[in-house]
């Protein structure tokens, strides 16, 4: 799909292959388009925004101290399996997109200077 | 944060190492909350969106030999680091919590018998 | 909470009375606050947005004639109550925003010319 | 559209009146359909949770007193005129849904007890 990086900030090859694997076997690459992974997409960061809506801060950040935890990593995964296809079925290599988008942040936002 | 795994299907180790001197440098972690990560994260989706919301199912699926290419794979990044990001404060080994779901998918969507 | 307009182009007076009375009642109102809405929202709107996830255009335009109406038509609401809550508890005169708005989408996109 | 209820707790068909109007002197129908608009409501939400994004939950209550406030009233209104155009193109009744909601709510949620 691309060729990677000497210096690679991540490296999804194995997981691309599984997920190639997992929708050949299941018929599943007819609904992967980029829209039904977009609102699938859209769906799971609903759900993990429900399981925090009526935290507060404080509840949200010691979430993973509570019976919720397993719920919170299931959710996590699923917005970034949905958005591993969306990579995948654009032919976007993630390493390669990540890599450039820090770079553009880091000339955005500058470190703090410090004495 | 983890142990990880001997068959690992993705390696975020170098990116969180990036991630955490990046943020430790612009004194962004008080705002890194769980909470305000899934805001930014449901805006960067939203930016996504935004992008193929008037497109076909065609045109969509064509975009990356447009000029529209760099503007996807640059909001496809944002929405991943954000993720990743979420994954980082909660002290979620990523690479874990999607083997778990995949395996999880696997039991729930048995592949499709062949004769 | 707001002058209303001589030419309001929605009514929401009775529905904003019985969500004030609804709140109160289930001591909700701690609650409802605006980022907790904001998360509520996003969980709403993922829930819509999974109905029609691995659908085509054709079959979405005609889900009404479907058993799936009943979902569409609930997720609708609940994306709108959560909507409204967000204008109650920021003091946002919904009809007043809208007709703003409008006005500014009017001068942005012009009406096409016809002979 | 639809029988409209005697006792409605919102009064959207000013609003519907303008918006079909809106719409057809731009040709804009065509693009109006359901997933299209679903993306579409998804950009607006993340535009409104970008404002957001790093407030804490005291500054999200006081927004409505900065200069922000005007770009908040912007953002709300264009998530309802999304949500308002899903409810049209599918054939809504949106008073009627919202109220069917708020009667399943309350048999859902019963009203806590007081002595």
């Amino acid at each position: 799909m691309a060729t990677h990086s000497e210096n690679p900030l991540i490296d999804t090859a194995r997981l691309e292959a599984v997920l190639t694997e997992f929708a050949r076997a299941r018929d599943w690459d007819s609904f992967h388009n980029p829209r039904n992974l977009l609102l699938a997409l859209t769906g799971e960061v609903g759900e993990l925004a429900e399981i925090f809506q009526w935290k507060t801060d404080a509840e949200a950040e010691a979430i993973m101290a509570t019976p919720e935890a397993e719920h919170v990593r299931q959710e996590v995964a699923d917005v970034f399996l949905y958005l591993m296809r969306i990579a995948m079925v654009l032919g976007i290599d993630l390493d390669a997109a990540v890599r450039n988008k820090i770079e553009m942040n880091a000339r955005k936002y500058p470190p703090k200077q410090r004495d």
